[in-house]
């Protein structure tokens, strides 16, 4: 079931990268390599710094096939998605909350302390889509707008915090990936910016 | 003689990086890192992904010495290989492929699905070019012509198919590396492309 | 004492990754990935090279905590360093110093060759600024201008030679990091460039 979610959401943000990767003019090649740098991309850095090695999306061929799948996808079909921008967002939602929850409750079992569980919590969820945009030759969207990454990291603080009050660490995990999806499609909805320093 | 091959290819993919340095009016800082970071990048992410520390690459001095002169080649001599662009790019498919097998066989090794095996043999041979290319500002190459990842993909494949058909290693390297630098050469030779996703 | 001068060097770091992140227009997210990722990626690259996890910078709350807090001082008053650039450029010479030398004393003890200690220790002073720019769209300014990386690069061989010649730990430290300072102010004064290739 968690790992039908996590492959889910690798699937998701896969399609994003390989969206991007028509965008820029890319071949299959590169749709494949954005593909699979976007949807293993946050869990890989994730594990490398926690120390796991080979990192969990590359212990099994399930999640390179899975984001190759939707790289062809995309191939065949480059236009299946253009009408459907907007779902696409929605379900990238899901991805994000599922990440950023999978991202903090492996960190906090490593052991690591509140803030790096909610850095990593917040890199797993984030960290495909900022090689995605890197390697796409754009500056991070992540980086300059939308509340995207502050749902990841609402969603990982509310996991940490409800765990060190005692809820079972199911219920927190579940508990955090609903915040970050709320908190993310009401952005979506109401085109919530994130603040941006005051310069006159 | 492995080891040469290694070093070799290490030096070639090197004179790349210096080169896209002297491209982006970079300094003798940015010409040493360029050609460090294409020399040894793709071995580097590849023992980082694998779990060995160091990776092999900074165990001795020797790829940091041989991407160095590389990098001083160029700054000596930066028209040197202007009027052997040609020859250049036939050398740099030898690397390619020894590259590519090299990376196959090492996680092989280490007892990785033959997926992930593929994946690394691939990440071997272009990470280095794509770490240059993000470096000196422009979109990672490989990621939109040519036939190179391919190249890399396919001696790849070759080495874990004949491997578990139960081809000697050795010999599966020889014959993966040699597919690769085969398909590279004729891809230069004839112009072929990888194919782009049909938009009307 | 060290450890203090680690975070001292860890927060110029984290400002001068806010401050690019408002001159590119991000919004506090931007900031504030900017500032973590300048002040701590160095050091994480470096531990992540000789396979230490997790890396020493979230290992304690204490770099995380101190990046954010650079990058929400440059929110609130983001003019503030403006009139003092040339300040910042001055205590940014102090951060290079002190991380150059940790980073090489690292390596040292875990056993590396001399020419590994200088990588890592180079990679240690530049790697986050170099973080920072790929961020922000930019080429990183360390590869084209500037006595910069080369100030990093003589303090590190200096301490991975006076070691070798006997000189305790804390002296050689001490005195990389004086030099690598020295030579980084001077070259700010005088407006010292690396050397670039001869193209008629």
């Amino acid at each position: 079931m968690l790992v039908a979610l996590d492959l889910a959401g690798a699937f998701i943000f896969a399609l994003t990268g390989a969206l991007v990767a028509v965008r820029a003019k890319m071949d299959i090649v590169g749709m494949l390599v954005l593909a699979t740098a976007t949807g293993i991309g946050g869990g890989v850095v994730r594990d490398v710094l926690l120390g796991e090695f080979p990192p969990a999306a590359l212990r099994s061929a399930r999640y390179l096939v899975c984001c190759c799948l939707a790289g062809l996808l995309i191939f065949a079909l480059p236009r299946l998605f253009e009408q459907f921008g907007s779902p696409i967002r929605y379900l990238d939602a899901v991805g994000l909350g599922v990440f950023a929850a999978a991202g903090t409750i492996k960190a906090v079992h490593f052991g690591t302390n509140g803030f790096t569980a909610v850095f990593l919590g917040v890199i797993t969820a984030v960290g495909g889509g900022i090689i995605r945009d890197l390697l796409a030759g754009e500056i991070p969207s992540v980086l300059r707008s939308d509340i995207y990454a502050v749902a990841a990291a609402l969603g990982s603080i509310a996991i940490v915090l409800t765990r060190d009050a005692g809820l079972i660490q199911a219920g927190a995990a579940v508990l955090g990936a609903a915040l970050t999806i709320a908190v993310r499609l009401i952005a979506i909805q109401r085109g919530w910016q994130a603040p941006r320093p005051q310069r006159r």
